[in-house]
């Protein structure tokens, strides 16, 4: 199995992009990774690795998408690592694309070259919330600002078929982002949404608040874009807020350096008890990483498309190709395809053709 | 200064409503405390208590507006807690009113009996969000699910007023929550208020995406209600999975106990040290405890109305009649109304009248 990687995206790409190539290629058997982008700067970085015997190639593409480019940048650059790669997938000759670029770039990218899936009406960008009991599967963060509610009902059907296919979860829970629990709360497009996803067939276990979310109600959560983005946003920050926050609080000030000081010899002591602690820790470390994760699935379009977070380190890009495999082995693309059929709101009708859909792509974030 | 307090609202009233009522009383001078609801039932509770010579009176209220009553049963209840105690200050026989009932409640009595201030189109309800460099004052929490462009930059105003005059800051930036920084991020709302906001007069610094709010990047942040009360909520539920989680994680499994086990002595060869973080960890503590913030204001009705969290401990409700009364010190709702006129997109010609405006009680929460 082939998997594409954008090897001009990320903050520090391309050299952790190259690093989470290797990574991957070396770890896990039965794929070939195609980095796309400049040849010459791609060969330079792997040169530090040993690459023999490892089934890594190159595709050329000599343009580049920025971190802050999108739709009009994207549309032009016929010949960006992004596009090239997507027309790999969409030709058949890769199973899936991974990229750490900006997420509106990737999208608008997917949107020219791969297209939407026949009665998709809109991708939705999908990310692992970590803070509750168990993972949940949380969509849209950023594709759709302002989504019609049968847009939402589409998420939630896809966001199930991902959440059984690679979680191995079966008729998860779904609810939808409100301002409270009863069936009357909600803005205008909740309200609307609501009795759609009752009548969806689906696990709907209606609304959920913001406190619910961490409690972990809910399997799959539908939002749309804007609040999403918000919701995992405020998450990040408020965990490094806190952290820093303690750090500051604790080690400033005389008084606290003193009695800093004065805990060190109890710190020692305690070291072979928190030695037993160690496989705990790691576990909560592992848990809370993103780079764990491995990026969020762009689901509605027609191939499989992940998008790593934009500071990626090269665990990430190993994790976000990991999940592209899971994906193209689990046949992703036709469990969504045979669950939208399943779906009583979905249209008959045919969509206007996904790949060219000026409107869709300039809805990008 | 009469401050009313609304003696039958909260998860836990009367009890903790009467408990915090003498917990004021004794503590702030210049203030009485006009207990608004049953009389009897305030009696019972008030006898476990020394009141002698307290400055504490009792107002009777024959009903009482349950946590999940709205508009409807707040219209029909005229001889409830909250009815009688907004007419007290609509009469100007009281400077504050102060509950911790639900919200939604509050703000329906608001607009029935106080009515909204000359030129305001919806209220808002504000919080104080803890958890940045410095409190940030975020509106609108739950009022206003769909608001419109200018009522956003109406809460703007408002915020400002609030923050000079309640946290004594000048000139305090205003945010917008948003899904990016760029000026062409957010939904249409967000993009429609941007342009009002930076001709508003207001020290607008732009979006501020959920990561910004934990940076401390502005001082007032405004949103929809919807957006707000997601935010505010899904901040606390995270925060205490993320104490839940630890904790579950830490102390299961034999392991992880006899680990705890062995710690024990470092532990206490620690104390000494620990005791000189006290007066840190109880600061730290008290920043972070809501009951410290003493409620929510309902900013835009005519009289100062702050709303108490409905789960409210004593602390909490004395807290909330201080903010009263510094409301009331600073002259806040003057304030609000000369600063409305500062604002050039407030329309200038004469609103419904607020009190019986039956849209506006209906999209209270």
């Amino acid at each position: 199995m082939k998997i594409v990687l954008d090897a001009m995206g990320g903050d520090h790409a391309p050299g952790v992009v190259i690093d989470g190539a290797v990574l991957a290629a070396r770890e896990f058997p039965g794929i070939e990774i195609v980095l796309v982008g400049q040849e010459e700067i791609i060969r330079t970085e792997l040169a530090r690795h040993d690459t023999t015997g490892l089934p890594l190639s190159i595709v050329h593409a000599s343009e580049v998408v920025e971190m802050e480019e999108h739709t009009e940048a994207v549309k032009r650059k016929r010949d960006s690592s992004m596009r090239v790669g997507m027309r790999l997938v969409k030709d058949g000759r890769a199973g899936a694309f991974v990229s750490a670029g900006n997420s509106g770039g990737v999208m608008a990218a997917a949107l020219f070259d791969l297209g939407r899936i026949r009665g998709i009406k809109r991708p939705a960008l999908a990310t692992v919330y970590p803070a509750a009991p168990t993972p949940i599967l949380l969509l849209d963060m950023g594709a759709n600002t302002d989504p019609k509610p049968e847009y939402l009902v589409q998420f939630a059907r896809m966001g199930t078929t991902y959440v059984e296919r690679m979680w191995g979860l079966s008729n998860p829970r779904v609810g939808i982002v409100s301002n409270g629990e009863e069936a009357d709360k909600g803005n205008i497009l909740v309200r609307e949404t609501y009795p759609l996803l009752q009548a969806s067939g689906l696990n709907f276990i209606g609304n959920v608040e913001g406190k619910d979310v961490t409690r972990g109600m809910a399997d799959v959560v539908v939002t749309d874009g804007f609040t999403g983005n918000v919701m995992v946003k405020l998450s990040e920050g408020l965990v490094s807020f806190l952290v820093k926050y303690l750090k500051a609080e604790l080690t400033g000030g005389t008084l606290n350096k003193a009695g800093l000081l004065l805990m060190v010899p109890g710190a020692l002591a305690m070291i072979p008890g928190l030695l037993l602690l160690i496989p705990t820790l790691r576990r909560i470390a592992k848990r809370m990483d993103y780079a764990e994760y491995g990026g969020a699935p762009l689901l509605g379009v027609d191939g499989v498309v992940i998008i790593a977070h934009g500071r990626s380190n090269a665990k990430a890009i190993k994790n976000a190709v990991r999940v592209a495999k899971e994906a193209v082995e689990s046949s992703m693309i036709t469990a969504i395809k045979d669950g939208l059929k399943r779906l009583s709101v979905v249209e008959k009708s045919a969509p206007p053709p996904g790949a060219e859909a000026p409107g869709s792509a300039a809805e990008a974030c």
